[in-house]
């Protein structure tokens, strides 16, 4: 790259089987742009098709996100239609995104430092797991200014106790990292400066387990989450099967009765 | 009003443009009677038609409601039918009253003193959020007498981790204002004597967001509640371009950009 | 029974009007074998059928319930089809004996000693509610082997929160009874030496109560779990008239209302 060429929106780094995403946007404080949302969309289909193992999602600057890019919006006010095309285009293309996240073979993990607000704590909530710094604050705080964060409330609602996120919606309220964890929506704190080492460790935890399972494991479990007790059942009764028939899980199970280690390389 | 005449069941009390309405039946603990249920639901009504910007519910005397009114379920043992058709029409009433809450535009806040058990406790689980006194007690516990919490688990479920419900609902045990928090029925908890003031404050905060994007926020939260997610998406993505393409929602993004409060009135 | 003759694999001690059934295989961790869920399956129908009130699931030895039985998994590959067939007999088996759990007219409720993983972990989840004795831990672990815990997920995501859940599944770790407590796993925690003593008198407290309110209240609350809410409504509206029209239920009202103790028996 020549001095001048901008810099990619979203870096990547790997790390032996984990794959680190890293938003790279710090002076707008990784704001959800049409181009960040779909260089974060580009470098998900691209991990989606790798053999990574696990997938971190980071953030470079103070904030880890603060949502959705206001000047963008304020822009496409000078449209013919005030901007309606624009809006949905830009929402259909950001549902689709943050779907990809669930709906990725491997595990992601957020990262979160600093700050991750609206569309950023949505980003946060649709990621698998979470890792947060002692002091970050979580919000879906559109409502500040009129634009009640209705987007971010549908992965939020499916992370944390209902009440506590109609709450957060209706009062533009921040939460700190151990309050997110209570209530579900991040699974580790850590200092700032362990933030990486801590999350990175967690996501080669997930990369050393046996790939294939984790992946069927993952597909089951957003699969199956929303289904009757039967049907949920049924689906996942089919799932360990298949998990159950492969040589690999076979020689892992053998490893176990014999007090080994697995070979699976 | 003359001496003698009776009381009205349901208060209402406008605090700018936030609506109180309270429970005055502090002689039976609020019970919730045939006559009570009507008196709640026309006032609820009133309100949804209004254009008030937040609710509380609150109760006069020592406790916020107790539930049911025992006597009148006892009363309608003499009818010809032993009560069915009574008891259809109290319980198809009260249903209807406690999802005209989560129906209504604006948010409704619980302001728990005393207590709340069976269908009190239901009222407390259908307001959207819940602010409680130190030292008031929750309970499902119609079992104790032979009358298991049915109706009431309906919201109770809906509010709080299923295990937790299951059991208060079998054994009839009590739980306190702190605990309801950590379970997430109740949002925050204070002094008996600040109780009023607090719940007021979290409603003229809401109240001081602008009230279309509240409205829509609340209508489209439990909307997708429920949906799948590429359904919920859909739907709330929608309500976002809406949001986002009033003028008035112009011009809060506008005046948090230049830094300055926004011009709603 | 002769000297030899083998131990049943379950156990029935009936306390009053509580079962309580006891896994009697210590020596493989009471493992659900084939064996195991058969006769887990037939002392459950057997309870269904009697007069119990409330039903205990407790285990012999070092560990409540360690999963399936590994030793089976791996006799089976020896089959033509290199078990597939026998698989999918035992997760089908497995999966109507869970089933059973929530289907019994009766609560259960887990009394959790040692270690509950895996397949174990689902047992407790699938019951109503669990007691756990400090030290106990919980995992759903069976990733650490190759074999992700697709089934058993179905139980837990629908006891604990859905991030919580997900890092037990992909890391394979522990969580002690403490933080399944907090969690929504458990809902008690006791001394061990307290543990059999704590849940027969959680399971007496459920037993005191009137049979016929608890019977239909535990069905009304699995059916209406996942249903909408005017759905909900309307099936436990008919579920709690009928409850109401109900002698028993008449007596235990008036009995609250004249302050003294229901005429039940």
């Amino acid at each position: 790259m020549k001095d001048g060429d901008p810099q990619p929106l979203v870096l990547r780094q790997d790390h032996g089987h984990v794959v680190r995403l890293v938003l790279n946007s710090p002076g707008n404080y990784n704001a959800l742009s049409t181009a960040m949302i779909d260089a974060l969309s580009a470098a998900l289909d691209e991990v989606a098709a790798s053999d990574a193992r696990a997938v971190v999602i980071a953030a470079m600057g103070k904030a880890f996100c603060a949502g959705h890019d206001l000047r963008e919006f304020q822009a496409a006010r000078d449209d013919d239609d005030n901007g309606a095309a624009a809006y949905r285009r830009l929402f259909s293309h950001c549902a689709q995104m943050m779907q990809k996240l669930p709906a990725l073979p491997q595990p992601v993990i957020a990262e979160v430092q600093g700050i991750a607000t609206a569309a950023g704590c949505q980003l946060v909530a649709s990621c698998d797991l979470a890792v947060a710094a002692d002091g970050v604050r979580f919000g879906v705080n559109g409502v500040n200014i009129g634009l009640f964060c209705s987007t971010p409330m549908v992965a939020l609602i499916r992370a944390i106790p209902p009440r506590n996120a109609f709450e957060l919606l209706v009062t533009g309220d921040f939460i700190d990292a151990a309050r997110a964890q209570e209530l579900g929506l991040v699974n580790r704190v850590c200092a700032p400066d362990a933030l990486a080492s801590e999350t990175m460790a967690l996501a080669q935890t997930i990369a050393a387990k046996l790939p294939a399972a984790v992946q069927m494991g993952k597909r089951a479990f957003h699969r199956q989450r929303s289904m009757a007790l039967t049907d949920a059942y049924a689906a996942t009764g089919e799932v360990i099967c298949e998990n159950l028939l492969r040589p690999d899980t076979a020689e892992g199970i053998q490893a176990f009765l014999e007090k080994r280690a697995p070979n699976w390389d």
